[in-house]
């Protein structure tokens, strides 16, 4: 019970990247997905005002709540329910001010943090003062997992204040939980991503809290033991596009023509297959057979990306001009805009990336020069 | 017995569109090819000079030898032959003063009338001083089947002229041949393909002499009963290519990742199969849902020609432009460059076929508006 000494929590989390088997995904096949080195920063700092704050500057959220008037709203959950209850959810949209049927993320993030914060300080004598802060390296909206990392760290951040988990110094300097606590850490992190998504697969909270890599087939979330640290420059297109279209429009072309959309399916899950080999073969280090061969796969994804209709154009444009540099890349995620990645051999020069780069700002896209997946999940930062 | 008072002989053939199953056809998946209504027309005169002449003035093919010298070669091919021999063709291309080692289509073009002649005059009394003129409305080397339309129109020609098969008059007052005619045509196309290609499918020169639309599978070729007329507007994007490297690409492919690769084909069988139907289903006149349908099938088999590698930027062109008019489009044949076609649904304005010529056009590529496939074979024309 650490709790009472506690006045201010910093927790990271990182974002994930969708390497290889999105949509397919939706038909039972593999998706493998890394945490990404872009992160998120959460402050949590006990006042004394009697608030409740919650400040999420990347998406203009900044609210407050009066705790006295929380504590007196009917909430039933607790620190141990599996999920949340509907009922719940109703009340505290009535307690914020929420149109019941509001569905945007804005106003859904709002809602988590209030039930998260119930469900864990319900049993509590006293409920803290507090004021929680959110900044994150991550595009909001871009499929790269912004709201698991928010759910994630809000949740360690608000667990490890209740004194229910207890974060660890690790040997090299970093400190973190048990992977008992993760545990917890991580069921709550999926009840916010829940509330705030609807039907997410569990994948993107997951990532958050333990990092590496991980396999993903038929609702088992698998941790792939020998995940190398890749590097990858992001390319965010900026093109808005709704992923329920998306996986709607690839239901629709799997219902009219299954038997020309099964073999793409299983095709994407023989890519998978191969790159998951290729990570556990050169997981210290990818040598260039290696690179080689996961530039083919990377390629034939994103061509059959395009097959199932969740490509754009502009999607193809990054694919089009990395290819002048000798580089592969793919959309990641629902795809028809949103982001793409390109793989970086390790012996990719710093002056190739810099003109690339400058080359895919020009058409007007975010870049993110060399980031790496694979690194670490949630951590306690001092 | 005709050819002593013949003294002109016309005859045209049309070249060939590969619809669907291009590559795939390669792994025993079927594939669809069928008649353009672009046609190759050759004339040929009795002329008195004792000369042989040949011009070919769309590949700058203008040469004539002595009739009495050809005459006088140790030529042992007869017209029963099924294939040709090395040892004539060596022969020939000595007596023609081309380079044994010669594999240019030109050189090639030459070697292969010659053949035919001697084949089908070598037991005559007295040899016939000719002059024969070839002239196509195909782009030549684009892969529509222009070198079949010279080897099947060469083959009627001299066969009529020889009195080995005799033209008829049919009902719809064209001029053709009888099947039993058009199985030694084509037997004589497929010689000159295979002396000017090494190892051609057989489709081009099928499709040159039979016309319609056929399939091909396993080095089977079933004719399509009921193949409708099917508009199409033909892209020329003039980029060149090679046929050989880009079938040695999808090899490589397939051998490194067959686990991949092989649903890929299996997709584009389906894609076949699928349009098969549709045109079997259609066979008058196809309904907006089967241009519906089609429209997909072209979209899916163009991506996973990409897949396969033998995409190349300017006919993700093509498409780009004709998907902006709502239109569908696909590579068609080796890909890597050459042509695409765009279906054109019966309903399709003037205006919009005249600004989408316009685009193509302005992109630096040939286009022709509006032709079909499935129209006839070979023809003697009047």
């Amino acid at each position: 019970m650490t709790s009472s000494v506690v006045t201010e929590i910093h927790v990271s989390a990182p974002g994930k990247l969708i390497l290889h088997g999105e949509h397919a995904v939706v038909y039972g096949k593999a998706a493998i997905a890394a945490a990404l080195n872009l992160r998120s920063h959460l402050q949590l700092k006990q006042t004394t005002d009697g608030n409740l704050q919650l400040e999420l500057p990347d998406v203009g959220i900044s609210v407050q709540f009066a705790l006295a008037s929380l504590e007196s709203i009917s909430f039933s959950g607790s620190l141990e329910d599996q999920s949340h209850s509907d009922e719940d959810i109703l009340v505290i949209k009535n307690f914020a001010g929420i149109d019941v049927n509001s569905c945007e993320p804005k106003h859904l993030a709002i809602v988590s943090f209030l039930y998260v914060f119930c469900s864990i300080f319900k049993n509590k004598s006293q409920w803290p003062s507090l004021r929680v802060h959110f900044k994150s390296d991550l595009p909001v909206g871009a499929g790269l997992g912004s709201s698991a990392a928010f759910s994630v760290s809000l949740s360690a951040a608000l667990l490890q204040l209740a004194g229910h988990i207890d974060s660890l110094k690790l040997a090299d300097g970093i400190t973190s939980w048990s992977n008992e606590d993760k545990i917890v850490i991580n069921k709550w992190g999926f009840i916010c991503e829940k509330i705030i998504h609807g039907r997410p697969s569990g994948i993107d909270n997951s990532i958050s809290t333990y990092g590496g890599a991980l396999k993903m087939q038929n609702g088992q979330i698998t941790h792939l033991e020998k995940m190398p640290q890749l590097s990858v420059m992001l390319v965010n297109t900026k093109v808005p596009r709704s992923t329920m279209v998306l996986v709607a429009g690839v239901r629709q072309k799997y219902n009219l023509y299954q038997d020309v959309m099964e073999p793409i399916l299983n095709s994407v899950e023989a890519i998978t297959k191969r790159a998951e080999n290729i990570y556990q073969e050169c997981s210290t280090n990818i040598t260039d057979d290696g690179f080689k061969a996961l530039g083919d796969l990377v390629d034939l994804n994103h061509n059959l990306l395009n097959a199932m209709g969740v490509g754009h154009a502009s999607l193809d444009q990054v694919v089009a001009v990395t290819k002048k540099y000798g580089l592969h890349s793919k959309l990641t995620g629902a795809g028809g805009g949103g982001c793409a990645y390109v793989l970086i051999p390790s012996d990719t020069s710093e002056e190739l990336l810099s003109s690339l780069k400058e080359e895919l700002n020009a058409l007007g896209f975010d870049v993110w020069s060399k980031t790496t997946v694979g690194g670490l999940g949630v951590l306690r930062d001092l």
